[in-house]
C-alpha cells in the first residue's frame, strides 16, 4: 500500500490542543480491535535520541537557539526516528500512527521564526527522503480556542496567538496541495465522530 | 577584514592527532602577546547546546544513528556556535581561532557515510549561513602515522585508517578549491616551524 514498505502510514496534525493525542488512541484502539499490527508514536522526541534533542530545544536552559539550528534539530529528530521507529514499522507491514510529522515542522518553524519557508521545506523533505504519509487527519480549529484550553506551555506554545495562526494556516495550505492524502476535520466536533470519520477514511486504505 | 565584521576568521583544519589544538593554543598566545583580542573556540561541541548535541552523536548509548541524522545533528551544532559564539566575536572585532569547522564535518561525514557529498555542502553552508573562514590552516599528514599516535577513540576515530585517509583527500581537495584562504603545512613538522607560518600568515592579514 504504502510506497514505503507494504505498511500504511497515517499522520494527525493539528495545533495544540486540537484532540490529536486522543485521536492517534483511538484510532489505536480500533485498529487492535481489528487485529492489525499497528505502531503509535509521535514526532519530535519518541527515540532514545530523540528524547534528547527534545530537550535541548524545549528546555529554556538551553538559552536562545538560532532558528537554524532549531530547525536541523527537528529535522535530525526526524531523520532518526523515520530510520529507527517509522520504517522499520512500515516494512513490517504495520500501521505506523504518528502524532506529529513534517507539516508541523513546516507549520510552526516556517512561521515568523527567520526561516525561509521553502529552505524549511527542502531540509524537511531531506531528512525524511520524502516519505510522505498515505493520509494526513488534519485537526483543524480556531487557534485562540484550542490555546485557551490548553494547560502545559513551553517555549513554542508560549509563543501566543498569532504565531498559532500562521501555523493554521500552513496547515491548511499544505492539505490544499495534495488534497487525496489529506483528511481535513474541524477539532471542535465530538470525539466519537471525528474518529468515525478517521475510521472510514484509513479502513478503505487498508482494503 | 572578514566578510562577517571587523575580526578575523582563522580556522584550523585536519586529522586526528595533526597538532590542531596545539597549535590553535600556540596562535593564541602569540595574539595575546601582541595584544590582539582573540576567542579560541573549536567546533563540535563548544556552546551549552553544542555539548549536548555532542554528547548525543558520540555517546554509544545512544544507539546507531542514521548518517542524515548524524549530519543535521552537526550542522546544528554549527548553526547554533556561529550564532551564539562566532558571530558576536567577529563582530567585536576579534580574531576567532577555531578547532575545526565545516571541512572537517565534509570531510567526515562525507566519507563513506552513505550521504551524497554535494547535499551534505549544501546543509554544512545552508546552516552556517555560508560564512567561509578568511585563513583555514590545513595540518596534513599520513592518517596511519597520525592515528598512530592518538589515545582518545570515540566513535569516529575508531572508523580506521581507511576512513581517515578518504577524510585527508577530501581536505586536500577543499584546499585546492580555494587556494588563497588556505595554508596547508605539514603536520609533521616540528611544531615551533608550523607556528611561525601560520603566525606569519596571520599577521599579514591583520596588516
Amino acid at each position: 500500500m504504502s510506497a514505503a514498505g507494504r505498511g500504511l502510514f497515517v499522520v494527525f496534525e493539528g495545533g495544540d490542543g486540537s484532540g490529536k493525542s486522543t485521536q492517534t488512541a483511538l484510532l489505536c484502539d480500533w485498529l487492535a480491535a481489528t487485529g492489525r499490527s499497528y505502531l503509535k508514536t509521535f514526532e519530535p522526541g519518541d527515540s532514545t535520541a530523540g528524547q534528547l534533542i527534545r530537550r535541548i530545544v524545549l528546555d529554556p536552559s538551553t538559552g536562545e537557539l538560532a532558528a537554524k539550528a532549531e530547525a536541523l534539530l527537528y529535522a535530525a529528530d526526524k531523520a532518526h526516528h523515520l530510520d529507527a521507529v517509522v520504517r522499520p514499522a512500515l516494512a513490517r507491514g504495520e500501521v505506523v500512527v504518528c502524532d506529529r510529522y513534517v507539516d508541523s515542522m513546516l507549520a510552526y518553524q516556517g512561521g515568523g521564526r527567520d526561516l525561509d519557508p521553502g529552505e524549511l521545506e527542502t531540509l524537511a523533505r531531506w531528512a525524511t527522503d520524502d516519505l510522505r504519509p498515505d493520509l494526513t487527519v488534519l485537526l483543524d480549529g480556531d487557534p485562540a480556542e484550542l490555546v485557551a484550553a490548553m494547560v502545559k506551555k513551553d517555549r513554542i506554545e508560549a509563543a501566543g496567538v498569532d504565531f498559532h495562526r500562521a501555523a493554521r494556516a500552513r496547515f491548511l495550505a499544505l492539505a490544499a496541495s495534495d488534497p487525496d492524502h489529506y483528511l481535513v476535520l474541524p477539532a471542535r466536533e465530538d470525539r466519537e465522530s471525528i474518529a468515525a470519520a478517521v475510521r472510514d477514511r484509513v479502513a478503505a486504505l487498508l482494503q
